[in-house]
């Protein structure tokens, strides 16, 4: 066995790691955690520290850490044939299975699944899709993508221009100049305070509206969008915003990506979230929940109606010249399959919408009338709070001052991970899928004394 | 189990595969393969038909279908710990092990390893560091990417404008306008047939810094080329083509990324392409070879020189807004870290440099003097079969024929799997690095009977 010093001194001078501090790293000032084992809601790190995991990896084990059945069927795969690409019609059993287990847990009319690794890749293959299928229809001009502020949907160059979120833009000459970005639909920091959801969910239709108009809308291809803002500050849709905005994108032609990346199997409540808020994507981006992480592999489904478009296409010019090496993984797959059977053997769909519930209402209990806690949302599985340095004025504080990461480091060392969320003060919770009110009320717990512990 | 007949409605009703035409499979016209089961450089389908795959998969199961000692690490890994991830520091016993071990295979100075999942995302993390860099340096106008055509790097929006073949761009608006392609180093179909290799490669420089000065050096950031073009037609380089090359980047300060996702690990006789032609490479890609394929893995190996002001750039600015949610799966970093054991204990690198050109040699026996043959080629485990309708012109047959992928079914029939690659008409060969002499024998003999099938 290799010891924990060795392991440090090969991560700080080998590992470049994601979405981290390189300098700090590499000089030994900001090792992570070297995680070793997990189960349920637990991992627990080399040093044998065992931490409640509230935010699902990324929120993505949404099926719960250590399920031997997926691990078990990923074993499986790998003894009988590890790879086998799925160009030209090549195929497994567990990637023709799990196409089809998708399409049956997919709201009606999507019924084709490409798959892809990563939430990021599927989203660049949307974008390919679409301007594929508008080249198709003889409307070479339509291509401009519209996306949100605070909408995550990757770290590429396509994919992260979609993201609205400055960390991922800055420094890298992002977004790609074919990105537009709209309003968020982000009611608690709202501009005018006086507005109603309603009224600020019209707003936001009327912004895209004007942003379509300024544009043209024969320069506009699609919009893609989260059902429910994630990375952004998990903030749900305001009363009627799906509504209105899809009476917009109908009214000018412009498809809907539903990037369902979080949302997707169960996170909501529910097996999808577009059917959640009266979505008629013709797109849906699938990754995390699809396999709960156990593999990577991602998705695109795709509506009959674009699918349609597309076929005619490769009628006429041949097939589509897209795809990656790993396009339906077979240990992707077999995970998948693994996957989706215990998220409905388990109940974990119906237990995320009522343990997810129960966690927000006890924080909401918690932290009511808190001096400096703004807003307590959450839908399903997902829980947010958000701190201000005053509830009037909704300000928050001073970003130099870190004071969601010190709430977060504060809560680590009580043993629950939370998550600091990007460009405000807001704390996430986003826990696997068969989270027990025991586990949320250890949450909510360590949650108020990390507060008082920084905030005093 | 479930039918063939079953599995086949179900994967023309919903599996949208890479690289097909999805008219004709979705009417059951163009079915593929369902594979069941592999062992060695053998594949057998769900029909119990056993095929010779002289591809390798894309070129990508280095060591062989089916070792078991690879499926066991996966198994395990999926057992203890299948997900966590690694942002923000965090790692597996297995991710740090691995980038440790890519970093002592890789050649002097490439020490960091960022991993992803497949090549072409580890392309567009290549570019975004490039660009990062960039900036860093304060030099906001280096940032145009040049290219090769026949070059293949991938399928994403830049990957796929990095690919310099028409199939990958057409229908898809590609490529992206901070990308410029050069001249491909195809010797063979050079236009001045009096030109020496040397001299061809001096004209590919020549060409190069025509495009650079054209262009302005203050606006190209980087140089991304495939030691041995891969999919543009299996291409060794000409003599003297990379010192060449290399004298221009250097010159004019321009990066050089090299693809190694076909050539690390093996495929070329030695366990990475650069040290071979003597490049000197800033970032180096790789995927396929890194877990045989056995897991969606990539990765970019930075060297030092380019990780300092990368470093720098995240002390001034905080964490890199980089990173996929499987960056670093412990499933693919199992999957390496046993892979890459396998590769040393069986001996394959040295095998692929044995058995490979034996391979090319048994193949110019064969096609010495054919009417058709116009260029046989090859290095390590590739091979390449180019016929002309002439051998004094070098020009090709009517494309409409699609002469190879007749002879690629013609070989099929007869149970071994080659490639008609794009653009050019040329049968492709990359097996397994464990391919045995019998083996390579029985891939030229029904090369031969199926050349003679189908040009008669
Ligand atoms: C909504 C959404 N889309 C896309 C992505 C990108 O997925 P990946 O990190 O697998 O590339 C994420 C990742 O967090 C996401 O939350
Ligand atoms: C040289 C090279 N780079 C990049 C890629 C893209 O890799 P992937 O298909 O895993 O995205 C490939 C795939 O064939 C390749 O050959």
């Amino acid at each position: 066995m290799l010891t924990n010093d060795q392991l440090s001194k090969w991560d700080q001078d080998h590992f470049f790691h994601p979405s981290t501090a390189l300098g700090a790293h590499s000089r030994g000032e900001a090792q992570g955690m070297i995680i070793k084992t997990a189960e349920g809601c637990h991992i627990t790190d080399r040093d044998g520290n065992r931490m409640l995991d509230a935010f699902a990896g990324l929120y993505c084990v949404n099926i719960g850490y250590g399920r031997q059945e997926v691990a078990e069927a990923i074993a499986e795969q790998a003894r009988e044939l590890a790879y086998y690409h799925s160009y030209v019609g090549n195929g497994t059993e567990a990637s023709i299975t799990l196409a089809k287990m998708v399409a049956e847990r997919a709201p009606e009319g999507l019924n084709r699944v490409f798959f892809g690794q990563g939430g990021s890749d599927a989203n660049e293959t949307n974008i390919k899709l679409v301007w594929y299928y508008n080249n198709i229809l003889g409307r070479p001009q339509k291509k401009k993508i519209i996306s949100r502020w605070r909408g995550y949907h990757g770290s590429g160059l396509m994919s992260g221009s979609l993201t609205g979120l400055s960390l991922f833009h800055k420094k890298f000459d992002l977004p790609l100049d074919t990105v537009r970005h709209t309003t968020a639909p982000y009611y608690y920091q709202r501009e005018d305070a006086s507005q109603s959801e309603a009224e600020f969910s019209a707003q936001c239709a009327a912004d895209l509206e004007a942003l379509i108009e300024k544009e043209g809308a024969d320069t506009i291809a699609a919009f893609i969008a989260e059902p429910v803002i994630g990375t952004g500050g998990i903030v749900p849709p305001p009363e009627g915003y799906w509504e209105a905005i899809q009476k917009v994108l109908k009214k000018h032609d412009i498809l809907l990506i539903a990037d369902e990346v979080i949302t997707g199997f169960g996170r909501l409540g529910t097996m999808f979230g577009s059917p959640k808020y009266d979505m008629d994507p013709d797109i849906i981006t699938i990754a995390k929940g699809l396999t709960s992480a156990y593999a990577p592999l991602s998705g695109s489904i795709v509506h009959d109606r674009v699918f349609e478009v597309l076929a005619r296409g490769t009628d006429e010019n041949g097939p589509l010249g897209h795809g990656w090496t790993y396009s339906a993984h077979p240990i992707g797959a077999a995970a998948g399959v693994a996957n989706l059977k215990l998220l409905d053997s388990l109940g974990l769909v119906q237990n995320a919408g009522e343990v997810g519930p129960y966690l927000t209402e006890q924080m909401r209990k918690a932290f009511e009338g808190h001096d400096h806690v703004g807003d307590i949302r959450g839908v399903g599985m997902m829980t947010a709070l958000e701190l201000v340095s005053d509830r009037d004025t909704r300000a928050g504080f001073d970003p130099e001052k870190k004071l969601v990461p010190q709430i977060a480091a504060a809560m680590a060392k009580r043993g629950v991970i939370a998550r600091a969320m990007p460009q405000a003060d807001i704390v996430g919770y986003s826990p696997p899928l068969c989270l027990t009110r025991e586990e949320a009320d250890t949450i909510v717990g360590v949650s108020v004394e990390a507060v008082a512990e920084v905030l005093g």
